[in-house]
């Protein structure tokens, strides 16, 4: 099953409140989708997660496909089951991870082929592949194979790399319609780089396979933020109002805040959990070193608007101890923070619209 | 304040249930301490702890001496609320640690000069320091500076080793009744290494001293394990039975089984926490390893009779993934796992001698 409803619409922009139901519950929009990248979100257990307030995790098929494998994780009755997860998991095709991880890789109009960055052995995606791999997920929702490219990028490299997303999309579209079986939804990526008339491009071929729900590919790959909320208000003038919209990886604070105004709806990132394993804490100001010496002897929390189980339980002075002592205690503590402070903010968002 | 009373004694052998009473709370005996040598347990929240049944934790005075030291953990209101546990603490009095880990040490009679293993900074420990240092961190039970020797031993330097014990032992025993108010308790500890006429001798002039309760310090050393109940067995003829014991640094489940028949108390090692770290889990079978590849579609748990978090929701498949994808949920899997596995072991042997 799978359904979104929009619940309320901003009056100061495109922003809206939505409720997206899947199998496995019900995920309120807009949304930060912490990122389980090898089937465990960095440091957090479940029960963590649940905590937080995580409604809906990202996992990484690339990485899964690896290690485990699918053939585990579908023996294991899928990922929710083998992670003890039982809210709902998005995955990506790994289209971005073999793009940006993969030791060699050669893109053909069949799919990809590329070097694991474990053993080096070699591999190949078909839109077909990647679809049987996060249909042995389970994912709740899946997302077709596509072709990311890097920031700056040549006009006709970008239009090649669209053409190819859309025709993977379609040959992902007409394989699941065409009686294959999936256990979630599969959502349409929309690329096309930093050219208007390419994003334009995009969302029209995507958008005309009638997808349950769209992310959008390419962005936040280094490009200044008003050329990306410039991609998204030309979207935003093409795309379906009615459709869930993911702006995958993003991203910083203020790029979720500025992006939910055209019209996004859901956000993954691995900034606040990547940060936190570096001993950075996230609040209202930005992000902050807890290795700085002025923590020495601050006992007050890391953010003492914040009911999280680290500030509501220890304080700067502790937790830099730990980051000095390379203690992972403070790993998980500043990740917890930072995935709360992400949560705690978009709870705002969402209550702020319902109350406008 | 600070109570022990003996609940019952075992018809079988010298084993015994007690209760040691302390600020921070009850300690059912016997007892294992998990090792929070950097004022965590590493890899456990507090609650983490709880919920394996942990009743009280050891901590290091020379890792917590030289980072984040003594004044910051005072000014934090002592070592409970720096790192937010409120039931009892055991500190060592960092003798162990200077012998086994600093760079560079000189035992003098007036106490010992040691190098930073952090920065090689010079440091000087005596008996009235080391006191200080743990009246700083509010320890429950504190230890005397002592002399450990290596196995094996030199009987000569054995016995200076000893005959320094002995006068450390005065020294701090006087400093605290002499009106040097500290937080816990100060217990006496015997060396002697194995022989087995000056473990009888150090017992006896430690006894006189009339601690509170005593660590046995200086096995589990390298010796072979009769040794070490060779040189229990001593012991338990000499020391008051009344008093708890603590068997310092020991160790493995059969190391404990076995000491506590000669009427030890209390427990403490790194094993449970750092096999986890290094990916073994622990069940009455003894160790194994989660790597190994009959594990990789094994869908149960990582012990079927375990009631720990790990083994109510996870299975060995699952850990095995993340240790090999070198997650750190791996390393907190196993750890919960190992230390209630101690836990339950312990919580068997008081409720097997009850039952008598």
């Amino acid at each position: 099953m799978f359904k979104f409803e929009i619940l309320k619409k901003s009056k100061k922009s495109r922003a809206r409140v939505g409720k997206l139901t899947t199998d496995h519950g019900v995920v309120e929009t807009p949304n930060f989708m912490p990122v389980g990248t090898q089937g465990t979100v960095k440091t957090m257990s479940p029960r963590d997660l649940n905590e937080i307030g995580s409604q809906i995790i990202l996992s990484n098929t690339y990485h899964l496909f690896l290690r485990p494998g699918p053939e585990v994780i579908r023996e294991a009755g899928g990922l929710h089951k083998f992670m003890n997860w039982d809210k709902p998991i998005l995955t990506d095709s790994g289209g971005f991870q073999v793009y940006s991880l993969a030791e060699k890789r050669k893109v053909t109009d069949d799919g990809v082929e590329f070097q694991s960055h474990i053993d080096g052995t070699k591999h190949f995606f078909t839109p077909e592949k990647v679809i049987d791999i996060q249909s042995a997920f389970g994912s709740d929702i899946m997302m077709p194979l596509d072709e990311c490219v890097p920031f700056p990028c040549d006009k006709r490299v970008a239009t090649e790399a669209l053409i190819r997303t859309t025709n993977w999309a379609m040959q992902s579209r007409r394989y699941v319609s065409g009686g294959k079986p999936i256990p979630g939804t599969l959502f349409g990526i929309v690329q096309g780089s930093t050219y208007p008339d390419l994003r334009k491009r995009s969302a029209e071929e995507i958008c005309a396979l009638d997808f349950p729900g769209y992310g959008i590919g390419g962005l936040s790959v280094g490009e200044p933020q008003e050329e990306m909320f410039g991609m998204l208000e030309v979207l935003s003038q093409v795309m379906p109002e009615d459709k869930p919209k993911h702006l995958m990886g993003v991203g910083f604070a203020s790029d979720i805040l500025g992006a939910i105004d055209f019209g996004m709806d859901l956000f993954d990132c691995v900034i606040p959990t990547r940060l936190a394993r570096h001993g950075s804490f996230l609040t209202l100001e930005g992000k902050t070193s807890i290795r700085n010496a002025r923590f020495e002897r601050d006992f007050t929390p890391i953010d003492s608007e914040c009911d999280c189980y680290a500030c509501k339980n220890f304080t700067r002075a502790y937790i830099r101890h730990l980051f000095w002592a390379r203690e992972i205690l403070s790993m998980q503590l500043l990740t917890i923070h930072n995935l709360r402070f992400f949560m705690r903010m978009l709870a705002k968002v969402r209550a702020d619209i319902l109350a406008e």
